[in-house]
């Protein structure tokens, strides 16, 4: 736990007098103030994470990460399990939906193997496996206490290694056969969640396999006696790999004042985790889409975080924050090239 | 009303088979069927109207029509009634909210002076001026019939022009001083909204100001005694000339099997129009965004649109629908570059 402590202990508070040199900006230019909403407040956001006024925020990368998950053997997906090392690979070829957002926003698609149960081998994989998949929650714990905090610390490493070579934007991306079963254990574990309004249907199971589900994450959260106080023992006890990958990739953002954008139901599990490990990267989060997926709008208002988004999609993989990737070069668009009420000779209200 | 009914007669019922052959080509894609939510349903949509499974919708462009209102008289407005002219030459110039996000979308915005109470002159300019500026609506009527329907068909005249030169997926955006007010009338005399339910805060006014434009907007009702059964009645009595001619948009894009992107709530005011006049013009439809602005929500529901974009933004120009275009674009490169299950042996469910 020391070096995610570190970690914790460098993230800082926004940058108010950036933050405030945004806000002034932003009034001078053609527009009833505030009128461009949340881009306003994104815009003021990224100046307050980065410190510029007008930061360039061009490189972006979206982190797909992948693991396998032991619950599957209780019958809770629509998919089987081999579908993890199947889709790690048509990732790393390019032809999955967030490979087809990712090129249309401009962003980097970086592949992670954090705990896929298959030998996977492409020059393009970052691999970071932990282990072979988690073992069943329903039954016992997920991983090891060290084997949770060599996850967090891996996503801190990668995100630290890109940011180093200029990406300042991060979005969330996810790929793990059965993975909404334990986001909806965490939900319940660390956001008090009731397990019937937390589990949804995933990739589309039927209402009464859904019911089924519900039961797996009551048996989880019984087998596993999670400690709300200690989100990385609830992390090890009802997680995931790729989710403790993400949780790590959140707080090394924050540390290395990145913006991160989330995902949907299984990034905002991970977003709740690394809050809960360090309230302050709060700040450094935009929440993208509302996903169909049903415990989805109940965690975000946990973290008190509020979509941009409203596809109805379900899918993960990071699909919807790399759409609102072109929200975030909108809100810095505005603030690059608009011009103010005295350069365009426009009255003010 | 001869002309325009000729354009009416020309709209017709989205092609199924083309919706079905998308449909089926999504369903071969490396994702849970139906996970892509709306992205989906706009792929579906684009290939109803265009006939094709994969059409190329490439080119764009955002109609920014401006019109000013006699009803400022009425001091309803945070803003003077000059801000009108002024906010023309900065769409001209480039400068304004709608241009930046139209450059980043690679839309042409296209500024169209439908009834701006001034004399305005530039290369840029597309003059379609059919008065200087309407009537007081809490008065009497805005405009005559002729003068709505001229209005209208100009709209339906610009973009058979753009569309004849390959552009296929249009926005509407608008600049009116004042124009939330005839907006919320039409909502009123269309949509059976209540005054109170339909005026919002338009560009900032206070909670005190929103009242007394309630107020106006029931005199306008009452004045006018409009006929909901005559939806060009209506327009002529309550309306603007930006946002009849952004019905005429709506009726011509239908007309020439366009997709057209609505704004927010003066836009979805022209929509109703056009759907009233033409109900067959609502398949032609996307929501782009929930806007700020207080009716829009039951606007949009009375015309059973969902938006996509929550941005809490009020500002108008088609800035919201011009964001919209990167997920007709997201929904289209899906269609084109994502593998399918045989392609990239991925198991099915």
């Amino acid at each position: 736990m020391k070096q995610i402590t570190e970690t914790i202990r460098r993230i800082r508070p926004l940058d108010q007098e950036a933050v405030e040199a945004a806000e002034r900006h932003l009034d001078r230019l053609t527009k009833p103030p505030g009128s461009l909403g949340r881009l306003e407040e994104i815009a003021k956001q990224a100046a307050g994470i980065t410190g510029e006024t007008i930061p360039d925020l061009t490189r972006k990368a979206v982190l797909v990460m992948a693991g396998d998950h032991g619950v599957c053997e209780e019958g809770i997906s629509a998919f089987p399990a081999e579908v993890t090392p199947q889709m790690v690979m048509n990732f790393l070829q390019g032809g999955a939906a967030v490979n087809v957002l990712a090129r249309q926003a401009g962003a980097d698609v970086i592949c992670v193997d954090m705990g896929v149960n298959a030998e996977l081998a492409h020059p393009g994989l970052v691999s970071r496996k932990v282990r072979y998949g988690t073992g069943n929650i329903a039954k016992g714990p997920a991983m090891t206490r060290q084997e949770a905090e060599a996850a967090v610390l891996a996503g801190i490493a990668l995100v630290e290694e890109f940011a180093a070579e200029g990406c300042r934007v991060f979005a969330t991306g996810e790929m793990g056969i059965g993975n909404t079963t334990p986001s909806a254990a965490l939900a319940v574990a660390l956001a008090g969640l009731d397990a019937e309004e937390a589990v949804g249907r995933g990739t589309g199971i039927d209402e009464a396999r859904r019911l089924h589900k519900v039961g797996v994450v009551r048996r989880a959260i019984e087998a596993n006696a999670p400690d709300a106080l200690d989100p990385l023992g609830v992390l090890a006890k009802l997680g995931g790999l790729e989710i403790a990958g993400l949780a790590g990739v959140i707080l090394g953002a924050a540390a290395c004042r990145c913006l991160v954008v989330i995902d949907g139901f299984i990034s905002t599990a991970a977003a709740l985790v690394a809050v809960r490990l360090a309230p302050e990267s709060a700040g450094f989060l935009v929440a993208s889409h509302l996903s169909q997926e049903k415990g989805h709008a109940a965690l975000l208002e946990a973290l008190r975080l509020k979509p941009v988004i409203q596809l109805d999609m379900r899918l993960g993989e990071g699909t919807g924050a790399v759409l609102a990737f072109h929200f975030i070069d909108a809100a810095l668009n505005v603030m690059k090239e608009m011009a103010t009420f005295e350069s365009a000779g426009v009255s003010r209200g």
